[in-house]
């Protein structure tokens, strides 16, 4: 591997709209890194807890450009903002389907989903943790329309801070994450809300498989609400999986719960050409692009696992 | 409280038999405060761990005897031990109703069943912890016909290691613990089992969400299939009211879920005479009696939250 030359992509500036956890935390990451990274938020203590962080607080954004905001809030959050014309939009939204459509009326082929998965059931700029990515996956949208070129900006940025990038379409995504994120909010609040019905005795003897169970209903209800309705389709399908395993005899549901919970999962590294079909697979295989972007310039991904 | 004089109740020897996890760690724990304990496993290896704590290995056991068994081997646990007339059966198993009959016949009302709401996910004599019980609630049965001193001398050994306890019948804790222990297991058996059904590319991004909502069922699928089937009612019927409310409006169920999940609870210091109606509604609440022997002699619980 110490054969493929240096990078030689320059790395284009970051800027991140919403200084919350996540987009504080990439900020701040970026900067600890000695990258050129602008931010803004509408709230003025986030912001100054970025300046803190080293990040440039600004309203003019330039290179790649990344949401950081509630979905809700994905549509409007350039508003009132300078973009330069040849930016990359990217944001972090838990949903891509929704969002890239709603983007891409304005934005064209400039915008390249993506979601980091990482986060806690904690929000805000209080929240902000620069080490979030590290090790994490980000899912980085490759559509039929995507410039390849956007799609390599937006992925630097995500192994610049640590994470494994997996290529993704917008549609395999939201299915991926109804069945890992979306249905498991679902589950804890149902759990939540079925424990307290049992009565003051059961929350009193509630430990560990409860706390496991319900952490992350513990995070905004609003960020929540949204997130699981921009993916209601996707999350009833994955809903209606969980609940037909539940349906069958306990002894075989928990073996297999158990058999995939408790799988063994190894790393490979195999080389995969930078084209969009190939890269897809890496994904579908259950595999991310790794660090190394050397190979970048020749072409090729050095490293998928 | 500190007018209360000084416990004066002896403390009994403690016989520990299984010594994996749950019953290594109480033998373990017991024994670095200096208290006589006694265990027993079939596992010659669970015995040398357990006596380089400091736990004396002989078959003849005294004092409190706590079976620290699988539920499958609850009612065979003692065969070719010996047990001193006197002494007090108790036992760590998940479910009371059912091991509460089995041993009853046996042993009568010399028995107390008893669950500390602790443990992880691993077990074996290798997932020791002295500290397991710091902090945790421990459930002890108080049936209409338990002998109050003897629920007293299985209390005193909870909270001897630090454990809280809940007055509970065993009716009341198999539904409870299904609501917040035997429930969970199967919702996260069918949540791993869910997304192993959307392929590759969910188990690659799955992050904290996935990780917390499935972590309990990597414990042995045998204990959980044994535990699930002893509390095969009260499991099922919780099971209906997670699927009742999985059935509701998402907003309303996130919210609700949510607002449990971070309910607020504080600690106040209740007194309750002894006896069992009083005791009893210190569980229904919630509450627990706490580490203070002293008012036991004064027959008052001083310490209830």
């Amino acid at each position: 591997m110490t054969a493929f030359p240096v990078p030689t992509m320059p790395a284009p500036p970051v800027s991140v709209v919403g200084l919350g956890q996540l987009g504080g935390s990439l900020a701040a990451a970026l900067a600890a890194a000695g990258r050129p990274v602008t931010g803004w938020d509408v709230d003025a203590a986030a912001r100054d807890a970025a300046a803190a962080r080293g990040v440039r607080i600004a309203q003019d954004l330039d290179g790649v450009v990344v949401l950081a905001v509630p979905l809700p809030a994905m549509t409007t959050a350039l508003d009132g903002l300078t973009v330069t014309p040849d930016a990359t939009i990217t944001d972090l939204g838990s949903v891509k389907g929704p969002v890239l459509r709603a983007l891409g009326e304005r934005w064209g082929t400039r915008v390249v989903g993506g979601h980091p998965m990482c986060g806690t059931e904690r929000s805000g700029h209080a929240a902000v943790d620069p080490a979030l990515f590290t090790g994490a996956r980000w899912a980085v949208c490759l559509e039929e329309d995507t410039e390849l070129a956007r799609w390599l900006r937006v992925a630097e940025v995500a192994l610049a801070v640590g994470a494994e990038v997996v290529p993704v379409t917008a549609a395999e995504h939201d299915d991926a994450v109804a069945a890992i994120s979306h249905v498991p909010h679902l589950l804890a609040a149902a759990l939540a809300e079925a424990a307290a019905d049992a009565g003051p005795l059961a929350l009193g003897l509630a430990a560990g498989s409860f706390a496991s169970g319900t952490r992350v209903i513990a995070s905004d209800p609003a960020f929540v609400t949204a997130m699981v309705e921009a993916n209601a389709g996707p999350t009833a399908a994955a809903l209606a999986r969980v609940l037909a395993h539940l349906d069958r005899p306990w002894p075989a549901l928990v073996a297999g719960g158990h058999a995939v919970a408790t799988r063994q999962t190894g790393r490979r590294e195999v080389r995969v050409p930078l084209e969009r079909a190939a890269l897809l697979s890496v994904g579908r295989a259950g595999g991310a692009i790794t660090r190394r972007l050397a190979a970048f310039v020749e072409g090729w991904m050095p490293e998928v696992v």
